[in-house]
């Protein structure tokens, strides 16, 4: 019976969802049926350590007793209000938010989930400076959504019709660096002189925002070298032009921190959110004002809105997150698992397996570099990445790959048994994979 | 104490929550802490008719036990997994909406909302057809995200760098004809000549889809006329280019049938919805895809995505909610409602109050145009709009307004003695306003 209802999930998957960033005729996914922690489960009880955290996002883990109450609480309560109302669970989530935040920031607005977290603040933004250009690295990922509001054909197009205006830069990755650099302090340097020369080029009184995962995650948790964050901020100041920090993958307690910037010596303008805030228990996600952004819109409409934005279910998850996150101590658990198990496990695979280049991170938030030759730095191709897939989904772990890597991403509550139980299946997986392969 | 919580609820949300659509200073907004079906209430057990279903979305009434309790026992379950696994619950939403979606739809694909299901739609036209440019009207709204794809720098960027290739021609709307006309039939033909010609300017083969609402919302409630929406049909046939419907706001319910479009004589190639699928328990929308269009990404990646797609509470409150609609005959009482009660209840609002200049609208989806002139049709301004809402709420009514008019669009669930009591505080606030202005 319950291997029928994996056999009815991957029928019905197969014949009638429709699936991201994907071919839609090979795919036969996992069906998982429930969770706790760090492990899931598919209906046969079959278990995963789930090293992905899903789409990095479950920090707090699989059904944390509290954020499921929370939502069951509230669902009892209230579970839908629109947006345009005083509702308390939604002000008391925003009050834990800007507890974790820097000084000088005092509202926050709610959304659906990361994009349009970043859609927000990018108006935020522009309409703050009157600039339009938004400057990014060509190494981020900020979201999907480009379109809806140009298609819109009433007022509220008009103050949006922001379809121009986006420059991109390179930012620094050592291992591939762009400026020839060969220490981080190096890289760090002439990464900046690089953005100091972009923002030269498209001139500075056209910029609105510089816009930066402060460590950009899908494309490779490049950790930013020393110096490079406040030399970012220094330069937004120099040239007069906003700082968005996109914490939606790494804000929250991925790296051990609240905030990934936090330490970094830098204070953005504007910070966005999604993911960690509430582990993805209910979809949402926000923009983090600092005070002189928020105060333009004290006599001016801010253009832009969502059904959904401040929705009371997410608004109770996130109260009940947060709050356990702090009392349960899970942020310093990520910070300690990563310097003590994570880092160490990954340093010592790194010494036994060619297959791996460069390990980076920290907290709950690592990178495994794979490359076909240490010396070239050629990325091993889709096949290998393929193939290590299926020896770790064999074995029992959930892994996050993207491009030529293995992201070792856990949720915040992960153990140290787990990690070491983990760091055998990528050994074994590691080892399989270049058994055939050297 | 009661009274405490709503004087908290106001203070923090003036404090920290920033809002959609709006200047923040003079924001004072109501708390709302509980409801069932048609009525919310404050903390101190003040109650309200919710005659907005916020914003047009709690189609099922607020509170329903049956979405109450699939969100509790799905949270106690498995509250989320990631887009890329077979989940049950998932598949059994998807079902659901196949089921009141014609003939020749296969498959979901689940957003957050209404913005990204219009973002996805028009992405899959663009893809589908190899062409950018997108029909839509003036009189719409179809969400308001527009940068974030351009923002981002991965090669998820490359796919998507559509921002480019809108055009905006006129919809039907007799009241205030574009086209002269004098009847509904001469309004329907009018306007499809005028689209027809928009396409033959713009060139057909640039144009991937005609964007549209079944039934604009915001814009005014504008019911097509006879015909027209065929018409559409037959036109993008001849020229061979996609029909998109917008159901967010129409769809699941509103007017009295599943889809707005139903009964319309048009089968669309792709349907955007939101808001009514689930009433906004959970945050969720989609784009339900004809086979041809599913068909074209079965070995050609498709290029978005979200966290949250497919997510496990949402599906859970699609599944019950849909269930319950059919099973307890909401949509049905929708349509009754509208034509026994509504209608015939505004129709005698309008006799008395030369405020209205037009009612329209059928099931729970009704508008009351209101004009300073009945001979000229000016609209009412800001402050007229402003003092009515005022007296209206004083009545103990929540309305929906959108520039000179107020939308009656209370759930599906609203009772003949409801719609009574509405129309008594419809009837007496109009006078206040009237006694004033006249």
């Amino acid at each position: 019976m319950t291997e029928d209802l994996d056999a009815r999930a991957r029928e019905l998957d197969r014949a009638h969802v429709f699936h991201s960033w994907s071919a839609q005729a090979g795919l036969d996914l996992m069906p998982i049926a429930g969770g706790s922690g760090t492990t899931v489960w598919d209906h046969a009880g079959t278990r995963f350590l789930d090293f992905s955290s899903q789409l990095v996002n479950v920090n707090i883990g699989h059904q944390h007793p509290a954020v499921v109450a929370a939502i069951r609480d509230q669902a009892e309560t209230l579970a839908t209000i629109g947006p345009a109302t005083a509702n308390l669970t939604r002000g008391e989530a925003a009050v834990r938010i800007l507890d974790k935040a820097p000084a000088g920031f005092s509202k926050v607005f709610f959304t659906n989930g990361g994009a349009d977290a970043i859609e927000n603040a990018i108006r935020m933004a522009r309409l703050h400076t009157g600039r339009d250009t938004i400057l990014s690295t060509y190494r981020s990922y900020h979201g999907n959504t480009g379109a809806a509001i140009v298609a819109t054909g009433d007022w509220r197009r008009m103050p949006n019709q922001y379809a121009r205006g986006h420059a991109h830069f390179f930012g620094p990755y050592l291992y591939r660096t762009e400026f020839w650099a060969t220490s981080p302090e190096e890289e760090s340097a002439r990464a900046l002189q690089h953005l100091e020369r972009v923002i030269q080029s498209e001139g500075p009184s056209t910029i609105a925002a510089i816009l930066l995962e402060s460590i950009p995650g899908t494309a490779g948790i490049l950790v930013p070298p020393p110096g490079y964050l406040a030399g970012v901020r220094a330069l937004a100041d120099r040239y007069d032009i906003l700082l968005i920090l996109d914490e939606v993958m790494a804000g929250f307690g991925r790296t051990g921190r609240w905030f990934a910037f936090d330490g970094h010596g830098v204070v953005p303008d504007l910070i966005t959110f999604a993911k960690g805030v509430n582990s993805g228990y209910v979809p949402v996600g926000g923009v983090i004002i600092s005070d002189p952004i928020s105060a333009t819109f004290d006599d001016r409409v801010f253009p832009g809105g969502l059904t959904y934005s401040g929705h009371p279910l997410a608004a109770a998850s996130i109260v009940a997150a947060l709050d356990a996150m702090q009392s349960e101590g899970i942020v310093d658990n990520a910070r300690r698992v990563g310097a003590e198990a994570i880092g160490p496990g990954l340093a010592e695979l790194a010494e036994r397996h060619p297959l791996i280049g460069e390990v980076r991170g920290e907290g709950v938030f690592w990178a495994l570099e794979l490359v076909a030759d240490r010396d070239t730095r050629e990325p091993v191709g889709a096949p290998v990445i393929g193939r290590l897939k299926k020896e770790l989904v064999s074995r029992g772990l959930i892994p996050f790959t993207a491009d030529n890597r293995i992201h070792v991403v856990p949720p915040c509550v992960v153990t140290d048994d787990e990690v070491a139980q983990a760091m055998s299946i990528y050994h074994e997986s590691l080892t399989s994979v270049e058994d055939d392969l050297f």
